[in-house]
């Protein structure tokens, strides 16, 4: 069978590097560009030097150009770029036809007016917001099958959305009391030259950020509301940890009348009993953040406080790889009809 | 004026070392005794490298013993023993008319039946449980300065209490509604050789623990209580993240009817605008651990969430100096009418 | 084809976590057997929680005996065991026909004495030294696919042998004049409860250890001695830093007269060009241990100082990979006449 | 006594906040003036929030401006501020009659054609150079007391010269053979929004740089030559490891003939017996960098290889103490005639 010819657009941050390492790896792609302003005319492996030897790692980034791109003749393109960039970037590959899964905030939300609120510009492409699907692909493995405009989830929501959604869509605990709290590696910041982002200022220092707005709560929110049949407002306090990558995020909401251990474990089991990447960790368990770097699991774990009442789910994730990397390539492997693991092995 | 003279039982862990650190530079204290079942023998610059030049440090360490601490002629006595075994060394200290502060669990509760619910055992000392004063220089000072036996808090509930208590017993905040996340250093965890403590297992990871019922659960509650003037249940959840030390804690609660943000300030301030070590970073700020490591002071900060009627509340506090050694020497401080400040210099 | 029936004993450290990482995605291995004294009983991915979803990661731990090992019918026996155990072990096993691939230092002399002087025992099992390869399959390449028992080299060693081995063999560099100074992630330490081996022990502290005659020094002179034709006696410095793996050594020599850049390189280019995991990035290049973290990679560069006329080499590595487990497998692949790479890739 | 009015000029990067966390604490000394031209208007505390609380940490950055600084009355300025120039900056001072310690290259080197070779442009102010002492107060103290300029050495010169110095003195080793690599914290490459410096890129990152002729070669040969009497060349190769600060230094060097451990003690002993911030550890002893961020101590520790007739010294200081700003103050109580430890404590 002939390899998928793939793009990466915006492949010279972290999640382009983990885009790069990933699909350069699988077994059914075929890598045909790599985009990068900054570092046009080079070898990936002279920006990524781990990635020396890798067949296709001597592929030179070209200007993201999407007529360039598509002259390549790729079926497919990945979209690691800012918000705003990525949706004028995508309209120009769908209207040549590329598959695209796009890692940006710009398809995530339904309503361009939260778009909005939470980005503070109007939608660069509100006509494609119908036809994107949010890519969790444990949600909605069909929809994103058919789809031609993927929006890939951020790895915040990731992380919150998927142990709450069979909760909240069974009705097991009260969705107005809602309050996550995640701890992100540095990685999740991205590669640019910012003060804040040096190795001594992150280096030993543990800090929220981004309170009580965090743009990713817009699209946290719309997938809660989904499944809950209701809206859904939460509190999320996201903080920025000394470790490279990684996030884990501690949910905590009021279970429903009557719920117990048993329900939890039976609506989390119904949903990702299947899953191959979402590990139930089960009750007591805490995942650990170090188990699921580099690979696209999802670890979940929870505790009942009879206490209070109160349910405490907790996950892990690379923010780099479910978190975005390996779940737009979980997407991908959907799209085109691979196994659901296709280059998403781990080790 | 001569010098108060002063012993640390317990001295050979990461509190022991930060004790040592400010004792032995504290303008009133003459540090006659440090004790090391382990060390007994060794000076305390050979054991903590570090200290070597600082007068006092070529003291040797001995063995825990009162009656031999008492000979040194020793005024006070700073426990940093495990629970269980500091409540006998302070029992028999206290019949020797050393001051006592104790660094354990062993008498922050009041009630010696939390005390059996959440240590697993009978107390040690009941009867000195009416005596002991719970050491939070900023809320009893009084009470602290006429005590024998100051029961100094733990670092996950000074993180925890001291941004709420104003703000509780103003009924700022729906004390049902609180759930609290902290993130600790792993000194926390002492000094012990434990494979989950190694670098490699610590190092790149991120993880929550002791849930849903941590220890320090107990204290957080009583003096939550004392506040609110009515029982409170909270959620807690510790996480273990790769810093040496600091704790940064995110509390979120439900604001009480018609409170904004001018009733928040107005209450912390009216509580810590006089107080040395607590610095109210104001409304949206985010305190950093690593602006607070190596002092005694706890930084607050707070935002609203006026989509969800809940409040933010962030601290940061060195887990080892706030939050253990330099929270006792406050506490000793006032026992013995010194500056408040005397040898809690930072910089 | 029919997978190779392989036994990890000792697989609860450092090093066997990574011969599991690596051997229980090998694509043409099936793990027999794994054994720990501590875990047996346990799943493997109980023990290590990162591996759960891997195929066999629910083989339990067993006891360590070479009976048992051999009744799983397995071909191939990676040891990681202290030195002395695994020497036991590897008579044991070659008594009962599989090949053995010994990671510990056992057989990595070829005179006892030296094993005597160094490791302060008189040999566990000398009959055997002649027998074992040293195994750096850059090197012996043809010695190693015959061999029954093979000796894998130490991290530090193989760090220091293969920039310097051609260059000794072509007389580049004066043997008298090597000077290695290594810098170690914490991991070569193993995974043991040890107070200076804790998160707060090894975080923001650097330092050398083990000088001036750490036991790696005997393998390395042996073997450059063998490369150089003489007897050879370096000084050796390795240092601990905070990181969880890979090695970076500088290695300086003053140059034989009338050497410079393009000897070097040609010696380099000559010896390597075709090797898979050596990557040579050339003069002026300082490789960066992130590179090569998690593969099988060594890589070199080098920088000639025409003020003192000395070579700086510097190499790359990770030290449970090239340094341990993978290069352990690629003697495996060796022996079982795989490609080179099977079950090697990365990123 | 009145306080000496004091300037700090560049006081925005990291040796400038160790240079505001010292003098702000320094008793005899009032800090009048902290230029920095990005923060210029911002209250010290609210730049670097960890020095909130100190006394004069309401001081706002004014813009770097002779005039303005001298108009201020101070007596004296360190100046934290690129090379080139600082050396405009200081002629300006002393001009205005200011005691200036400069903490850059500018006025390290005697010679200005080797300021040439290794800064790459003619020297700024020759004039000046004969005036500059090169400020080792270990070194020369009465020379750095009576002078107006002090050039403040380098982080990586002082680990080096000071262990080597005397041995070179008393022709202890020889100068021609003599090795350093050094390891240092990434706080020594500045607080500059630069890509290879941000967390992602050094955490869980070895690697050496600046091969084979780092800068700071120049002045570290120009005081050994001073010490040996004759021209000296070493190699020297810096490395790069994540910690927050501190250096550790190796250098070998062959032991001149018939020298052995009595004599490198002894030398080291008349050097700094009596040097209040020269920690001898002794022989065998490792320093550990841990030990001294924070402070103004340089540890020395040394081994002898009696198998290769070398020397092993080894060094640890922090670079930005001992390594730049505790160093400078050091200098500056010298040149007040202030008690030696003045403003220099620690722990």
């Amino acid at each position: 069978m002939e390899r998928i010819k793939t793009a990466i657009v915006g492949a010279s941050g972290y999640t382009g590097q983990e885009l790069l390492r990933l699909l350069l790896r699988h077994p059914e792609v075929e890598l045909v560009a790599a985009t990068s302003r900054q570092e046009a005319g080079r070898r990936i492996a002279e920006v990524f030097p781990r990635l020396e030897g890798l067949p296709g790692a001597g592929l030179k980034f070209i200007a993201p150009d999407a007529a360039e791109i598509a002259a390549t003749g790729a079926s497919a393109a990945f979209l690691a770029l800012p918000h705003g960039v990525a949706a004028e970037m995508a309209t120009a590959l769908l209207d040549r036809h590329l598959k695209v899964i796009d890692l940006s905030a710009d398809f995530r939300l339904r309503d361009p007016a939260v778009y909005r609120e939470f980005y503070g510009q109007p939608h660069p492409a509100p006509a494609l917001l119908e036809e994107a699907v949010y890519g969790l692909p444990e949600v909605r493995p069909e929809e994103i099958a058919r789809a031609a405009l993927v929006a890939s989830p951020g790895c915040y929501p990731t992380s919150i959305i998927l142990p709450l959604l069979p909760l909240l869509r069974d009705r097991l605990v009260d969705p107005a009391t809602i309050v996550a709290n995640s701890m992100s590696g540095v990685s999740g910041a991205g590669r640019k030259g910012d003060i804040a982002l040096l190795f001594c200022e992150c280096n030993e220092s543990l800090r929220a950020y981004g309170v009580p707005k965090h743009r990713h709560l817009s699209e946290i929110e719309q997938e809660l509301a989904l499944a809950a049949g209701e809206a859904v407002a939460i509190t999320f306090v996201p903080h920025l940890v000394p470790v490279q990558s990684g996030i884990i995020t501690t949910t905590t909401a009021t279970l429903a009348e009557g719920v117990g251990g048993d329900e939890i474990r039976a609506s989390l089991e119904a949903a990702y009993g299947e899953a191959p990447f979402v590990r139930l960790r089960g009750e007591g368990a805490c995942p650990d953040s170090k188990h699921v770097t580099r690979t696209n699991f999802i670890d979940i774990g929870w505790a009942l406080d009879p206490r209070t009442g109160r349910l405490i789910l907790m996950s892990a994730e690379d923010n780099l790889g479910k978190g975005a990397g390996s779940q737009a390539i979980q997407s991908f492997n959907l799209i085109f009809g691979l196994a659901p693991t296709a280059g998403l092995h781990f080790a």
